[in-house]
């Protein structure tokens, strides 16, 4: 069975996730929408997308620019099995996925109440097997819990305290800030502690956040209490097994996410991106069972083999969260 | 007694420390030194300093650019009571100003061992009353000191955890970076908890750092476990009462560092400096005996009164910290 | 007489011109209005205006934050001989105060034609003298008059053309961006052109312009086709003499708008200001009757000197315009 | 005949026309060097180069990271047909390729005079034919000749001013600056318009330049004014039919350099490089024979196919430019 996948939105989260579908042998792209007759709109006509009008209303627009749309949404969805929400947050479609009776993904900027399942593949892959509604967690929830649930299962943890030093706006948003301010989270903790135990319970957590003008990615100062005792490099090997975490070093020249962005163009996936979690193998450091490290997030990519994990999970493809990353990631050309 | 304090390095700090001298009534700026005829020297000629050369080698330079120089630095030291070192980390003059037999104050970039003391006013004032050599802690120490010391008398603390996201170049540095990248301090725990140690040395702190593209302040995320019971109220009202710690929020519109450098531009002192730390009232939330703030650093400009203090301290004129403290902040404008 | 001069707008350019009309002797503030009860309005407050409100619908607002209003911008126009409009363009005020029966001085954000006079005190102070409104005319084209006009008057123009890279953001936004792009004005020629020839009318002049990541400054990069035969020196020579123009040299260090905000802090004006504009001195030459120059503006400053110039014309106070610039310049310490 | 290339210096430019050559069918690379074990050091060898040392000093530092080299560049170049020397200017190479009778192409750090050729494919291509060392114009001086010289071909040009805003750092760089600041090139005019004459000789051509904070592109605001009549269509549809010239637009979504880069990602080549000039249709506009427009160039990737061109005729493989371009763009997927 080839799952048939819609992309509702064809932006940052649903482009990726259009090409990270396309590369699966069990799943496939039938069609995607947009709103506006940007590049974005040309581009997926360009890479052989299905391409749908969001709306009848914007079909006018899309015919201006010699854009040919197929449809809309709405037929669209009726040939979907399963529809990827990549609209900004609120758009409030899930009333509409419900009367189509389509599943759906939605992303981190929604709420967890809208589907009651937060997901990360690691951390509750079980969970989402026959599901109809989940919720692929935002990018930084994605790195603390890619980074945190492995170090839980095999020490456990006393608790988290997390800082998270945010990107200001994306590559490509030239009207967003701050050019030159650091601007803090005043709500403390954050909402990012509570947005991991979403998709872990039990995890005692507290974060801060502040914004900077960055663009490329977004940094965690980690601090873990552990409850067993532990070394650096127990915590280092442990990493080295997981899938999506990746270690950088300062001696091999990569000092900062700008030369862990330069990695990502070596390694030469499309857009550059960078799927797995960056972590500083030399920021790595166990003292008296408290562990510290620094992770940078490729804020555009993280998410994405996520959201082919929970295709997988919901449409009962595959039972075995293993297997399923596994064929994600060597589809994907993560290693 | 009117002390005379000479300048060595009227740079960055050398020329904030010049004028905050100026304006206290027990101490006097005899003269300056500066390397290059650049325009800060004409600046400090403009401004009225008798001006040195720092070394002869480098009055042809001056005089090429109708620069009068008084002598040298050596000739400066023979006249004066006490030295500000404002010159770059690791130059090395102690033992200049030794042969001269001069009390001499140097700046948070040398380390703790050159002077066996590192001052902070309201910390160890007493211990630098009558000494020959003291170093002021750098910006980000002081900060922490600041605001740590009256809670560590209040409260006790337990332990603190800070992360320091530091501003890349100081707004004069068109040179370094980086532009858009964030650069963590691999080195964990960072230096900056042993410096504040230098200057509280029972107090348990872990600290970890990182460097983001901005020039105009430094932005602290602390949590602090108390010992004592204690509230959100509490603890502001601790700060309310400790000099040089100053609240902003968010709902008179000061949501980032930006809106902090503009809030001291209408407070009208010289530079547009802010003497203050900055702590977002919003920002301060007590939970479960765990405290969690922000603060914000100027850093070229929150270790000038501490400079004056010390300089109090060290000659004998004052041995109340307090007051001290406040003839300072008086004479400076800080309120 | 001592003109009475209201303040509708107490932001970036209404805090200033309050301060720089507190500074002359023959003209007052006598109240400043906001709307949102910010720390600029508490410290307007605190500066000592007379503080309204701009509306009726604001007074709760700032009850709630314990700033006495005095009363509302209608209370305030009644006393006023003249009225600063630092409202954010379009705000549509003109109506008021014709009502009012009151002069009025506009920004650059407004059209030409809402009052058909857009001043630059050396091009027209002239032609203000009596009027009932005015507009002084915007940052960058006050920048290009400064420099323009002497040059015109001295040699001659044949065409200009300039290319303004312009600051992101203000200081104080944290909002805006880009972080790390760079966006032309695509309608070409850009507005500033015939914004120039507001004032200038005959002036040969074509603009583009592009916007970038920086707080602190405009740039210029511009070119002059001169009609009479000069030279580098004889260009100098011109500026020398010009009010409100100032030159900067590399070999002082001053390389980048850093060190020039950085010189005017050393400068000690409020809020670190620079009223002049910058004119690199090392990057004017004149190759074959073509005039390469680079200037930076202060975006924030330099148009408040102008604007104490304007209210002078137009009450009738000072009939010579370098008597009125000489005043303004000597009382705001620019030289 | 597979032409043989070595790559002395895989960095930012050298591992793009690795990849670029890689893909031609007429050539291949036999050996790429470093002198650091760093990440792009791995990457060469994961990416499957063979790799060597650039000396023999280097050998450790690489087995100390379990990086095996084939040998060092001495070893390289003796199989070689011809050498990239992509190694930062003034390394001085040239008398080591002389030594062993190779062919080198150098890039545009270095002086026009140490090759005597500066290359564009469009506008000089010819002149490389068979010729032993040659000179890839800059990124900056392509852009410009990529755009001006189908230009000149058609209409003429009477004269050009171009201003060059310049990346502060490649995005890879986390060190250099400006943060916050905009820095003129004082020489004026700047180099960068002698730099077009050593391709176009009887262009007449002046340039200023200034540096500000972006890492992703330059942005070239460029005045022609044309000898012959022509129309802003006219304009259009000669670059339209000029390879390696793309436009962009704004109606599309395309307002910065921002979404251009965003655009390339969308592109999918490696590294998500742009190798086009991006010019904006909406920001061409011919007013009286005078010619505005703006243009972007990404710094790391236009010369790359130039690289390739020059391979081609220098080793005689090609003597029709516009087959070459062809070629090579085909190969590259530039369309």
């Amino acid at each position: 069975m080839v799952v048939k996948v819609a992309i509702n939105g064809y932006g940052t989260i649903g482009k990726r996730v259009a090409d990270a579908v396309t590369l699966q042998d069990d799943m496939e792209i039938i069609g995607v929408t947009k709103r506006r007759p940007t590049y974005e709109a040309k581009m997926a006509v360009k890479n052989g997308f299905p391409f749908y009008a969001a709306d009848e209303e914007f079909i006018k627009g899309f015919e201006e620019e010699n854009i040919t749309v197929k449809g809309t949404l709405k037929d669209l969805l009726q040939m979907a099995d399963i529809v990827m929400d990549c609209t900004p947050k609120k758009c409030g479609y899930k009333s509409m996925y419900e009367e189509y009776g389509k599943k759906a993904i939605f992303q981190g900027g929604e709420k967890h109440d809208l589907t009651g399942l937060s997901f990360n593949a690691m951390a509750n892959y079980e969970n989402a097997i026959g599901r109809d509604y989940v919720r692929v967690v935002s990018c930084n929830t994605t790195g603390l819990c890619r980074t945190l649930f492995p170090l839980d299962e095999s020490f456990g943890i006393e608790n988290v305290t997390a800082v998270m030093i945010r990107r200001g706006a994306d590559p490509w948003d030239s009207k967003s800030g701050p050019i030159n301010a650091i601007e803090p989270v005043l709500k403390v903790p954050s909402h990012h502690g509570p947005d991991v135990q979403s998709v872990m319970p039990n995890l005692n957590i507290q974060t801060t956040a502040v914004k900077v003008p960055t663009t490329i990615m977004h940094l965690h100062s980690v601090v873990v209490r552990l409850k067993g005792e532990t070394t650096t490099e127990d915590v280092i090997d442990i990493w080295d097994k997981t899938p999506r975490v990746k270690f950088v070093c300062s001696k091999h020249g990569i000092k900062s996410t700008a030369q862990i962005m330069e990695l990502a163009k070596d390694l030469g996936k499309k857009r550059a991106d960078l799927f797995d979690i960056a972590v500083w193998r030399d920021g790595v450091h166990v003292v008296d069972n408290t562990l510290y490290y620094y992770q940078a997030i490729h804020q555009e990519a993280d998410v994405v083999p996520e959201n082919v994990d929970a295709i997988r999970a919901m449409c009962n493809i595959e039972s075995d969260k293993m297997k399923s990353i596994k064929k994600t990631d060597i589809a994907m050309g993560i290693d």
